[in-house]
């Protein structure tokens, strides 16, 4: 249509003077698979790119169930009330219904998603785990540049894509349910120790007690890893969202995480260590992306995938094999 | 020299035959870094590849000073009086004084080193991570075409080589201290999540009260990490190797899991998903290791990683610029 609206000036210049509706369309390209999307929306990065970087980034997850919606709307409202410009990014790779239940999001989150200075985005569930981060990534980066200076990625806590986000955030906060039995139960092995802080939710009613207890089996259980790069000690507490208790309690440990690892020169040294690890990762999924989509390399591949198990097999031998068909 | 000793069908059939000097020359040329050696080596194991797989193959981990050396002496001795024949593997990237290290080991393994049914080797520990996991790898189907019926791969508790064994390995045996205060100490994140059995040393004398104690606590903290996909529940105990306490029960434990593993089919699950992981981490680790051994490639990327930090970069975009000038 009209032409002006197309180019990566008109996205650039929108998005610095923090329109939130040329925000949105520039997310939009950046999700898209297109090739002239990507192409823009590359422009329009290389063109923010210097405007970028200045939020503190906050990783959340939980399993399905735990309240992370709650308590985003209570925690955001906190933030705002603190003169933050919130931005909320949904990632959820496993999930063909998250369409649905994103909408659900903005419903739950009703006062939030009317702050004028908050702003809710999913990221779409199609295409792979690395598509989605990227998607994700990339989407911190215009959100920035927008001005806004505190982001929540918030991803649900039963896959892999907890490690990406806590790969893309300054901090990682995991919510649990204070449950009977197993305390671990349906979160993945490895989660737990990527968490800066633990907070159990629903401590309200009945279940404060065990909320309390939780946290005390919690906080044990955090003692028993060893310290990580940064000098923080993972923290334990309970929070009731709808009553909104514990609220300040978990902005406040946040805030002397981020004092601790600014003062310490962790915060900047994580944040280039993640940017390194970006670059690898995208060089790796770009060369595997390029090798697993040759036509002939499928073929094969799905023919030595199906004879496993009843065929002997050198992976190494087969690996060299495949590599210098694709090559020629 | 003499060109039939060099021949595949020479290192072959010597293996088949259960010649440990044939097979000491195979693994040698499988460590080799020279093209011709690396290529004879790969027609060796394709020569052997239908006789593989038939071991039980057993990883060992803990930080120096565990008493890995003596662990494995007595447990060896145990395995080869119940008639197995057992390959010692010893695998440890980080460290350039393991050459001394594994010649002391094999000196304190002295009753192992010098049964007729056990064989020590260790694998070099120069070159990357990669190159000698791939090396252990390939050393454990010669040894198993040797006619070695159990494997055991030890590495040092305290790096990324504890992975890559969980990952070529049928049961993954962690040996920890007793100590005061933090009982993690020393023990990378993520390892005693991928133990399947977790074993406190040197429960003799003064210390066995400190060990019962210890086994305890760490039955405690296995026991909130959920079970893993054999349904399997990680056992802790004690031992003492010089009393010779705990070896037993230690190799019961193993045999348990087996009979488990073996009756709900996920031993042959294990294996098959294993090859296949090994079919893609080689393929990448290939694709990576052209790419990045480019020398364009390395000159280039050296700028852009000096610059992190004082520049704001998109790595996505710096990735995409990267790959298409190497494949230009």
């Amino acid at each position: 249509m009209n032409n002006d609206l197309n180019t990566a000036e008109y996205f650039i210049k929108g998005i610095l003077a923090g329109d939130i509706s040329i925000l949105s369309r520039a997310i939009t390209l950046v999700e898209s698979t297109k090739e002239e999307h990507q192409d823009l929306a590359g422009k329009v990065i290389d063109g923010v790119i210097n405007h970028t970087g200045k939020s503190f980034r906050l990783g959340i997850t939980g399993v399905p169930g735990v309240g992370k919606s709650t308590f985003i709307e209570s925690f955001g409202i906190e933030l705002v009330n603190n003169c933050h410009r919130l931005a909320v990014l949904a990632i959820d790779p496993s999930s063909q219904k998250s369409k649905g239940s994103i909408l659900g999001d903005k419903t739950r989150m009703e006062k939030l998603s009317a702050h004028p200075r908050a702003y809710i985005r999913p990221s779409p569930s199609s295409g792979t785990l690395g598509g989605v981060t990227r998607n994700t990534f990339e989407t911190i980066l215009l959100c920035e540049a927008a001005g806004f200076d505190f982001i929540i990625v918030e991803t649900v806590g039963v896959g892999q894509s907890e490690i990406a986000v806590s790969q893309m955030t300054d901090f990682f906060l995991l919510l649990m349910l204070a449950g009977a039995g197993d305390e671990l139960q349906g979160i993945k092995r490895g989660i737990m120790e990527m968490a800066d802080a633990l907070l159990i939710t629903k401590a309200d009613g009945n279940n404060l007690q065990k909320a309390k207890n939780a946290k005390t089996e919690y906080a044990h259980a955090l003692h028993l890893f060893p310290p990580s790069d940064s000098g923080w000690i993972p923290k334990t507490d309970i929070c009731s969202s709808i009553n909104n208790e514990g609220i300040k309690e978990t902005l406040s440990i946040i805030e002397e995480y981020k004092r601790l690892a600014t003062t310490n020169g962790y915060f900047k040294k994580k944040r280039e260590q993640q940017l390194s690890n970006w670059l690898h990762q995208s060089i790796s999924d770009m060369l595997m992306e390029k090798f697993y989509n040759h036509p002939s390399i499928k073929t094969e591949l799905d023919k030595i995938e199906k004879g496993i198990g009843d065929k002997k097999i050198n992976p190494y031998r087969i690996a060299a094999d495949l590599i210098s068909m694709w090559k020629n």
